[in-house]
């Protein structure tokens, strides 16, 4: 069942190491079937160099498993709630690249330092808090799709217009219009942390960009009247 | 039309890539032919690896489009607007390269702090400022090289002797007697980036170097009695 | 003798350039038949790229060689001391790579920023302190050991929950059930390590991760109740 | 003529960029034949990828050309003055390596922070003083030399246990018995000033490590006790 979607998520997954986003066995990529509520997953802990189509996991948006032979990546209940939380997002990767987890470990946003960030998230790339140890103790995995969840809402942030946030003391989730996008997303945050990090090295006390310049860079990619790329 | 130029133009997006210069579609080269007043440039959002000579846009310096069948770059304003103001440059290139992105997002000048950076830049890159919110909403690709013009005249700065720029809050443009070389610039430019980065990594205090030096370097590689190379 | 054993040790030095762990011969990898008491090491100062199987060195537990053309890493000691001390180990690895020396060149431990730590590492990286001149002059690489020895001893740390540790000024020494785990563990202390050094160069007051997270994520993995990957 | 010596020092050239030590052509390697006084470096300014053994230039030690088609490296009087200073070498590579060059902006010296820079350098890599004006203008290379000499000479210290030197707003210069070894003295340089511009980045405080440490890793890879690697 839904082959051509494990295929995508396949490739989505296998793009992660060729970027050089992964270390060993240290990222996920999931997409939605949005009509059937069915998405498909990387197993956990499998290398990537042995990974096939076939060992993707089908699971539902209860979180049960709908076809597999293998389990599911432990963060699999984060996606459930991603997915049921932000219905418009058709894929979601999580990574520990390195800059975006040195962000994460200081508890602090990514900075919109500039252009190359706004471009692709509306604002700062929010870091959500830690869980309690109560919701730690309660489901770890699924509650910490329901902090970023509260994150986004307390904030008003849409996740579309915004589609990163880092965790604290964890690392990143993207997510995209489908598996590729979110995985582009995932490239595109780390190149920014990366950026938003040598601004630190150089000035610590470098400010933002303006609000005006960050509006106009992601209306020239988005929303009616964008005019990057080809129509 | 201009088959040969359209080649070395080919030729120099393709540098970047294989460089190591650009994350998916962030940067462009053009290059300009003086005769005819017409200049060739990357089309707008276009893989590199789908990249052929022939989506490559002709333009001419009033910001026209006289070939081609693909969107130019979505910078091709500030294109025009270089080679309208610097008639001894033949080819421009920008790029988001990370190093000189992390200086442009700190609004400073990149110090010449040694002489790697004094022999292909005589003086600090300077940063140019923000675009007033009127500038943006006005023409904010046109605009931005309004803003460079306007910071290498207001510091009587000739651009063959300082051939690069960073934009704040944006990122680098660099420029040369052809596209080939205008790509050299971006690659020395981001070396000189991270060369100033590490500096500052490791004493902040560091202080540029001395005039002296910097005229010495300059000078061995460029004018009337340099010596570097083969004549 | 010990030909499965060797061809295990050969392939785990191997690992190291392959990960880009090692500049010219930085390192070495060794592996213990508990059975018998002997291990299996890297020849001293030997290039990756000339390596053979039958190159490496057999060490009984009292440091004697009982086989082998070549001596044995100049570390080869530290290594006895280590397998005598932790029966639980069967491999062990030094590097001097960069981050992990990084640290070690600051005599700090490194602090536990984050879960793709509390992963692997149950608390901080110890830093081992300096010997005394007394100690290196007795000696050396013996003495290492029983540092690092001491250090976990008197805090208590128990070495298959932090099988790392950092030398004052010096480096890196991983461990693990075998020469390819132990090898394993110093890729993921480097990559630690980067994470951390980026987190100071972001914030340099950040702060460790809660006890509550890191138990979690260590025991995701590890102990009874561990549920990432396959069973 | 030194059709041997050639050979070893192209290899040794083309080492460089395998090493990736260079950005373009910014490095020069020569050995020399001490029976004959003749020394051997690469022309000025020719690409790696386009140099061959035929290109090099013969030297003598008053810096008078003795055979070649091509302009000597324009750094070839620096050259010139560290053999005749420094009889016991047979080697001397500059570079503009980028951590090695980020060290030389700030004007410091190298401080020996670990066991990895005391495997190779015994003490710090010193920093040589700017050229003054007058030292400049009467000839720029020449001094380099001179002023690189001088640090050695008012510090005391022996250019055989620090084969490198640091030359402030510059670079590094290394060197060796020979041309291969000059190469593996600006790898490892390069590697150790990384390293420490990582811990300087962790902990601007941290310390040198103490004299003993440092006596103890030079002494055991170098002098009558050395017991590192195989005889």
């Amino acid at each position: 069942m839904l082959e051509k979607l494990k295929q995508a998520v396949y490739e989505a997954n296998m793009e992660l190491p060729r970027r050089g986003m992964v270390t060993y066995t240290w990222g996920n990529v999931s997409g939605i079937d949005r009509e059937s509520g069915l998405f498909v997953i990387k197993p956990s802990g499998v290398d990537y160099d042995k990974l096939t189509p076939d060992d993707l996991v089908v699971m539902n948006l209860k979180g049960e498993k709908v076809e597999g032979r293998l389990n599911p990546s432990s963060d699999t209940k984060t996606h459930v709630e991603l997915y049921n939380a932000f219905p418009s997002i058709g894929g979601i990767v999580h990574t520990h690249s390195p800059y975006a987890v040195g962000w994460a470990q200081t508890g602090e946003d990514i900075p919109c330092y500039g252009t190359t960030h706004a471009d692709y998230f509306y604002g700062p790339v929010p870091c959500a808090r830690h869980l309690t140890p109560e919701e730690l103790e309660e489901d770890y995995e699924r509650n910490t799709g329901k902090v970023i969840i509260e994150e986004f809402t307390r904030r008003g942030i849409d996740p579309v217009a915004v589609p990163a946030v880092i965790c604290h003391s964890h690392g990143p989730f993207t997510w995209g219009k489908d598996a590729a996008q979110a995985v582009y997303h995932a490239v595109v945050l780390e190149e920014v942390a990366k950026m938003a990090a040598y601004t630190r090295m150089i000035n610590r006390d470098a400010a933002p960009a303006p609000q005006h310049i960050l509006d106009k860079h992601y209306m020239r990619k988005h929303g009616p009247n964008a005019y990057y790329g080809q129509k």
